[in-house]
């Protein structure tokens, strides 16, 4: 199909679609004639993939970049490209590493041994953990980390039904592409049911004072 | 104390703590001469709030802004800021709603339904979550949402703990606070631990391979 075609079933404007061809998001499409390439159903998919990662889960073009690369690279075992896509979708924090990060990597390596979790305590996502109880403890609500355990055992539970629905997919570009999209949407699924179940136990707690 | 001391005591240079005051998250130090103020403790600890909802939380200024107002709003109930504070704590998307939106946001009424929550079907968070439910929708990946009972059986116990967290605070700005830090700290440190939950979950499925 033409580039309007393109732009029309995905949903993405002309000018954007150029815009992630260069910046590496989308592959080019098949020179047809000097000024003029065509496009099959991988670019519509692909562009749907790129609008979910940034509308809904917030990435950045940078990191999007990233993701796709590790999906691309099929010399790539599995598990690795896991590990590559997990690491570049936590958050990172501009925040400097107050006196008290320490403490709290150490609280981060105890609780992954005491899970029995087999993941590096220096990853991206335990460095994450780490900084995010720093900040709690530096504004005066460590206390809130006594529910820690309860978010361990939610996260377990939840990254169980994750890997259910990766493992459906047998051929290698649609699974690592399900968990990009189940990682990266699982989050804003999970922020999302989390206030509503929030507002319906404050309704619970305090909704008769107000 | 003046603003040096601030600075020093918060980790926040000068400049910034004056750009805060500028944008309405800082209330102004009290004068004690035409070129000099006065700060106190209060300064100290909202700067860190600021601090831990910019850098960890990843807020926007202006998202800042409007969840410091709730909480410095000492005339609203409390269920009503706690309100205020939840909706102003979902991201935003930018995504115009695609065909499949209508069918997304019935879905999200039937589970509020069938979970029996006490929350507006229209609120912002059970629009984020059908946003994001069409958008899996549309990249192919719609089975995904198999694990939404998983992910609101989750989200669930993961609201009560903050619950009862919050319920620890009697004084109303500190229990208004609690609810912030908890809402938007609590969303980073759920993703961390899902990342690292995931990593094991994969090690054990994916790892003989790789």
């Amino acid at each position: 199909m033409r580039i309007g075609e393109l732009s029309r079933r995905a949903g993405v404007s002309v000018p954007t679609i150029k815009f992630y061809v260069r910046e590496g998001l989308l592959p080019a499409g098949e020179l047809t004639s000097p000024n003029q390439a065509s496009y099959g159903e991988a670019h519509v998919q692909r562009l749907r993939l790129i609008r979910a990662l940034l509308d809904v889960g917030g990435l950045s073009v940078a990191a999007i970049r990233e993701v796709i690369l590790a999906i691309d690279d099929s010399g790539r075992p599995v598990h690795k490209v896991l590990g590559t896509v997990a690491d570049r979708l936590v958050p990172r924090y501009d925040r400097e590493p107050g006196e008290g990060i320490e403490e709290a990597r150490e609280r981060v390596g105890a609780l992954i041994a005491a899970r029995g979790w087999r993941v590096h305590p220096e990853s991206a996502a335990a460095e994450a953990l780490a900084a995010a109880l720093e900040a709690l403890e530096e504004v005066g609500h460590g206390a809130f980390t006594e529910a820690l355990d309860t978010y361990a055992d939610a996260a377990e539970r939840v990254a169980r039904a994750d890997l259910e629905y990766v493992a459906h997919h047998v051929v290698r570009e649609e699974l690592v592409e399900s968990v990009v999209v189940g990682t990266v949407m699982g989050d804003a699924i999970f922020s999302a049911l989390r206030r509503l179940a929030q507002t319906d136990a404050s309704d619970r707690v305090f909704g008769g004072a107000g």
